[in-house]
């Protein structure tokens, strides 16, 4: 299989914390998306959608949908499962899930802050209050869940899901942008046990081929 | 049940087709986010990430997240599935419900159209271009994967899926924004085959009793 990623995409990051979890063997293809490769004629013909990621399995589907690929992943590697069918378990990883991958994630991606720059005109330090605002916003809400949740090391019980494959990336990112998270106290000890893992480790940006020189 | 909802938001109106599709009965209980009601302690008890829709089961449990309800509502209620356990059709489904409830959704919503003009000053006329150039990104997406998808009345076959609940409630506000949706026909078609069901009907923001007079 291959995936085309770009190694500080926070959704090709989720899928490849999914890929390692499993430990399934695959190519990385590196777009950068810093440049625009995404809008590239021969990755849309991939990729309808121009976003990253996507998988190419072995029979040469192409899938698109960070979320959508890992249900596809999950469905066709069992081992290490990422998503329970009984709840509550199952409901609780959703609720984190949605609330990382629909009510932050997108509102700070690099096209959406791109947007912001060159179309309104907005300074970097109000762009910087944006960002600031959405992660506050959204990891209030995963700190609550994840107070509701069952106790254990992980965002719910004692084994990674997809909402430790969202919570993740998230996080990374918020770092690296100069977050203030000293008010998650639970979101930053489900990173660190995360973090301890060689799978996270494996899939962490800096670990990846096509990683840019900062 | 209770479905806490707002008539004129898109994630409480892909729960209600969802409902109407599987017949269930619930009572709404309309929390009007226009005015913060969504804010007020009494709500963020039942959901503390403070956005609508939530759902309470008859076991008194409360859940948020749209498409979380969405799936908890197709394990408890299977009549009428709305996301088959096959591939393709599960594939292309999720890829739709993604590419509109993670890549147009969060950033066109009232939250982050309040933000652009209440904290960034953004004019009236350039929110507007904020609000279309996102939906018209993410249609062109979905118009490719639907041209992509199996022939059928519907996004994903001769009957309605997931991608269907998503796709209406985007679509109806595309339109009550005023967008040009012309390049758009397979969208347009899914659109019109939904709306003359009267499960689509019956979940449509004017058909609500929270609703409030234009």
């Amino acid at each position: 299989m291959k995936l085309y990623s770009f190694f500080n995409s926070s959704a090709s990051y989720r899928v490849r914390i999914a890929m390692a979890l499993k430990g399934i063997d695959y190519e990385t293809v590196g777009v950068n998306i810093r440049i625009g490769q995404q809008n590239e004629l021969k990755y849309r013909r991939l990729n309808p959608v121009g976003l990253v990621p996507a998988l190419i399995t072995d029979d040469g589907e192409s899938l698109g949908q960070s979320l959508a690929i890992i249900d596809w992943l999950d469905r066709h590697f069992p081992q290490t499962p990422l998503l329970p069918n009984n709840d509550p378990a199952r409901m609780r990883i959703l609720e984190i899930v949605y609330a990382i991958s629909c009510d932050i994630h997108p509102i700070n991606n690099m096209r959406v802050l791109r947007y912001l720059t060159d179309e309104l005109g907005v300074s970097e330090e109000a762009k910087q209050r944006w960002y600031a605002h959405w992660v506050h916003q959204g990891l209030s809400a995963v700190e609550q869940l994840l107070r509701q949740s069952p106790a254990g090391q992980f965002c719910v019980g004692d084994a990674p899901t997809l909402a430790d494959c969202c919570l993740v990336p998230q996080w990374a990112n918020a770092l690296r942008m100069g977050c203030d998270l000293s008010g998650y106290p639970r979101c930053k000890a489900v990173y660190e046990s995360c973090s301890a893992l060689p799978a996270f480790v494996a899939a962490a940006p800096e670990n990846q081929l096509d990683k840019i020189p900062a």
